[in-house]
């Protein structure tokens, strides 16, 4: 279905990198597959009337009212929902529900044809219906007369069936609003899976009634109750999106075991798992008391996620405890299985029937790809596209998610670029067509309910666009254009990303109006997951109250710095030097003006960067100076700058200065 | 009760005003009763431990797993709920669980000891933990090596048991997030009644089983479900705040007669008012069916609000459609009411018959004030103390309202200086005992779900003190010292005040870092509502997108310039008239940066204010320099500098410059 409508009308595709782009891009993101400017604008005021013709449900209903509260707070007034004079503003036509259960083979596709007259939206069910609302929300403009939406028209359905996000809840707890909020960004997006990592050695994250345990004493009391996990998953759907659940097995189950050891490899007792890593427990593949319970919980669980799918997990198994255990060792020879890998196999043919009696296909990460594992499962790839491509040649389906990762701390142009299917894919055809699509990855060790939201946006936009719009939709420019118009979107909905960095450091300083703190934010980000780890080795409790806390990843700056750098090393002068050259000096006047916080103990974890960036700021006017004079090169001086730089693009205390890269173009641009 | 309280104790009152106030308030807001520094902390980590003795609740014991919440969020850091070894770092010793429905006479005072050894919080009802649990969070303070409690010894209870905010939803929508956010900020500053003003001639917001067009063609699709109303009474009785229904009668009923237009006293056809001010629409004081409506009406709503007051309004009445009606001028004449006020005193007394009949008491405003009215009925003054005063003397008990209109937009300082029982007040201590306390009220033509945060706070939190502490604690700096840390308090609840106008101006550029507008804000307020509306001719249609809705009431800068100002006529030269000269210069500097924003529509609201603040900055600076120089007095100057501010004092097209009072100190300071 997705490709087939990309063959039946001129693709965007074609338009990509030409001068056109901008223009015939809008402000959409993702891009639609299809789409034609036409000529003139329907007006948006308090008088616009939607009409759903046609086939018509609760959900329909409720994305039509969701629409129009979101259109009266870019108004700044209510749009009234008095009955119909006259033909409506926007006329909904739809032909079906959509899946019961919603599966990656949903027909998420939908035209939008606007007027000066009006719009039309017809989508073959729900679901397109609700991609296609917001694509007219993000038509939505504004001039000095008012709101009005531009006359096109629209062709759109998604390049990947599955585009999803994984939140780990488990190395730190969010709570239901931050699941709905993020529910909220990822449908504006047009997102369609959340992959929710609800087990880990860190805690268990689910009520169970058979097994109370589980919660009560592997969650410190941080955990979703049956009836939050239903809300959840009906707030999704409302939106469009699937809940993948994930209960990590046989490892990664240290809080399993906490109130019940007895399913450990290992005699315990065992405690919540404070420490990040990989540890030893492991659920014991050998006993049937597991697979019993295994069966029990899934019973228990599974009605609550209606979802086809079924996440096992399936990674980091060390295998100590298995080594370690006699009894364990004399099944394994009993029955033939030479290897930890091969034990571990024969455990997951043992979870696919039971899942299978409860109606899931399972997902697991790349270490499920084992002799056996059953056709019917699909392989998520932490390890690479080299795993995701041999998944998709022994024949089965897969999603991509090593450069997905968003604890990494790349930057939103970096996931951009990252495609499952690369032009240069091995692939044939027939085993591309098993590339289901991706997951970008929110794992929980560095991120709490107030600066989760910064970690994920704006840059898992980036990836939802690479997962709907054509592949050849690469321009990175145009990108950035976008992704800065609907970062403020979905702020309007409720996402806290924009306002993070000042919120963070109001609330970690109690103090307004830090000039200088604020300054050095913008042009500093966190480390990386495993930096941070290994610099303040870090674990659950330790307070995530730092200035890398209060810094964002991938912040404007960068992508501006570059930009401006590239234009400068073309135009020698011009503006963008000018541009440049003022943000350098701002970068050495820095450490004076924070020297002033002695007394802001968050300020201190700044005083690298600062004392790096005001280095960066000589070197980039030096670099300037050379560019406009047209100096001869001066080996000596390229040499020691690009040792400065190597050094300047690492980590600089918890925090990363982001405008080495721009300093680099302007060095080596002469 | 909270009387006798500050008579067993020493009261703070006795510190107000001394230099040891500073030291003596902590961060508390409101301040307490009483209050003792000891010596020593409590170290708070994420091993802090609660243990209740005593009596037990599900209300004591979540709001112990949000106060915990609330300890994580300012720690960063989950706080494990795991079983206590050893003494608990807080005990919360409570007798019982307060009244089954929360009345007037609710005692909700605790004591509050904090010694390096641990915290113990008593109350004799969970409403007075409730309280405690506030002033705890509101004592944690950070330094290097983490969080602390100081050593405290608190005895606390309120000055006034009636202490309200009323939000208006009907002349805009306000959806349960909103209240409930509200709710949240009221119960951290000890408030204690919510009057929900739920009717008015722009819309009916309450759904009815019986009577449901009043919601179907009285509210444009906007309403509360009764499902919804129950929610947010427990949100409140949870936080030990009463919820005060208004639906306001006979007048402001516009939207009632849209679906039931026989209830009017002229005939229909109704339609919504979508105008501001006082309409001719008015129940029909003289007809059986009418009466009967209401019956109905409260007893199915009554229910739903436990609360044993009802409000119902009274204001405002025109009596137009009473005079111009034969029908009703007969019956006045038959039952020998000569007057319109005396027609709506057999109403009200009618009214209030049934309400008595489902257990409620009557709250109206001023005007209900007539002879009959039962004795148990309370007043609401909007007209200022000397009503309320009449109503103590007549026998009633009152509320103040008047000096706490939130959108006069007036000074966090003008309020908290208004006294509901002011020093020279006429009253015998008798009649003063009838004066139960005051509410804001925040009235709802100029306000959107996305800017209500920025009008209710932090000014509230001003409000909330004058009514709980005691009535010397009037110290205005150490009030807006506190009022900046508190304020940074309710943000971390989600409260959205702090972030608002950064947000507010992205949202309606869409775009990032707009700096002259940003510093524009910082020294401009809107106008007051009469101000704008006069300007604007605002009706519920106009869009709230201007520049004045981005704006914030009483910026901070106001209270420092102020205090600046009246530093630097003590000091003649110093850092306040530097400070004051850098500000100076900036205002200068303005028109010039502010010319660059030509592309940006919003900004126009702004030229009035940027030319009134240069030419304001221009004065400041000859005043500070005759200060400094001691120039002789120049009549010519001075008079000139008057009529200047005089008229700077006014609005700027509709925003108003807030540094003119500071300016006018040093003028007037030679």
């Amino acid at each position: 279905m997705r490709r087939r409508l990309c063959r039946a009308v001129v693709c965007l595709a074609a338009l990509a990198g030409s001068p056109l782009m901008a223009q015939n891009t809008l402000n959409l993101m993702p891009v639609p597959a299809h789409l034609e400017i036409g000529t003139g604008q329907l007006v948006v005021d308090s008088g616009f009337q939607v009409a759903i013709s046609g086939y018509s449900d609760a959900r329909l209903e409720a994305a039509v009212e969701r629409t129009l509260v979101r259109l009266e707070r870019r108004l700044g007034v209510g749009v009234t929902r008095a009955k119909l004079k006259g033909p409506p503003d926007l006329a909904v036509e739809v032909q079906g529900p959509g899946q019961k259960v919603q599966t990656p083979e949903e027909d998420e596709s939908y035209t939008l044809t606007v007027t000066p007259q009006g719009a039309v939206l017809k989508a073959p069910t729900v679901v397109g219906a609700l991609r296609g609302f917001e694509t007219l929300i993000q038509l939505l403009a504004q001039q000095n007369s008012g709101f009005y939406l531009p006359a096109v028209s629209i062709a759109d359905a998604p390049r990947f069936p599955w585009r999803g996000l994984l939140v780990d809840v488990c190395r730190h707890w969010q709570p239901v609003e931050v699941i709905k909020r993020t529910l909220d960004g990822m449908a504006a997006v047009k997102l369609n899976v959340l992959h929710w990592h609800l087990s880990e050695d860190q805690g268990f994250r689910v009520e169970s009634k058979k097994f109370p345990r589980l919660q009560e004493l592997g969650s410190d009391g941080k955990y979703y109750t049956q009836e939050e996990i239903v809300d959840v998953v009906a707030y999704a759907r409302a939106r469009g999106i699937r809940v993948v659940p994930e209960f990590d097995m046989p490892g990664h189950t240290t809080s399993w075991f906490v109130g019940y050891p007895a399913f450990a490899s290992a005699p315990g007792p065992y405690s919540i798992e404070r420490k990040f890593g990989v540890f030893d427990p492991t659920l014991d593949p050998t006993r049937d008391e597991v697979y019993s319970f295994i069966e029990q919980f899934i019973a228990e669980i599974s009605p609550l996620f209606p979802d086809p799918y079924w996440h096992i997990g399936g990674d980091e198994v060390t295998g100590r405890q298995w080594n370690s255990n006699i009894r364990i060792q004399k099944f394994m020879r009993t029955n033939g299985l030479r290897t930890n890998d091969a034990l571990q196999a024969y455990f997951n043919r043992r979870l696919e029937k039971i899942l299978e009696q409860h109606g899931k296909q399972i997902v697991g990460w790349d270490e499920i790809l084992q002799p056996d594992l059953p056709k019917t499962a699909v392989v998520q790839s932490w390890r690479g596209v080299e795993y995701l491509s041999q998944a998709a040649r022994s024949g089965y389906q897969g999603i991509l998610s090593a450069p997905y990762y968003l604890d990494h701390i790349k930057s939103a142009e970096d996931h951009y670029l990252a495609d499952p299917l690369p032009v240069d894919s091995p692939l044939t055809t027939e085993d591309a067509a098993r590339v289901l699509g991706g997951e970008a990855c929110m794992w929980g060790e560095h991120i709490s309910p107030e600066t989760i939201d910064s970690r994920i946006w704006p840059r898992l936009i980036a990836v939802a666009e690479r997962l709907w719009s054509p592949a050849s939709v690469r321009d990175v420019d145009d990108m950035y254009r976008r992704l800065s118009i609907t970062s403020l979107e979905l702020e309007g909905l409720g996402l806290t990303h924009e306002a993070h960095t000042y919120r963070m450091i109001r609330q970690l300083t109690g103090a307004r109006g830090v000039g200088p703190l604020h300054d050095l934010l913008q042009y500093v980000e966190p480390v990386s997951f495993s930096q941070r780890y290994r610099l303040q080795a870090t674990t659950q409790l330790t307070p995530l109250t730092r200035l890398p806390d209060a810094a964002r990843p991938d912040p404007w700056a960068r992508s501006r710095l570059n930009r401006l750098a590239r234009q400068a090393v073309n135009d020698r002068r011009g503006s963008a030097a000018d541009s440049l050259r003022a943000v350098f000096a701002l970068w050495r006047k820095l450490p004076a003006r924070y020297a002033a916080l002695a007394d802001v103990p968050l300020a201190r974890d700044g005083d690298p960067a600062v004392a790096t960036l005001s280095r960066l700021g000589t070197v980039g006017i030096e670099a300037l100076d050379r560019l406009t004079s047209s100096a001869p090169a001066n080996p000596a001086w390229t040499n020691s700058v690009r040792a400065f730089l190597d050094n300047a693009s690492g980590p600089q205390g918890m925090l990363r200065v982001v405008g080495v890269q721009a300093v680099r173009v302007l060095a080596e641009g002469q």
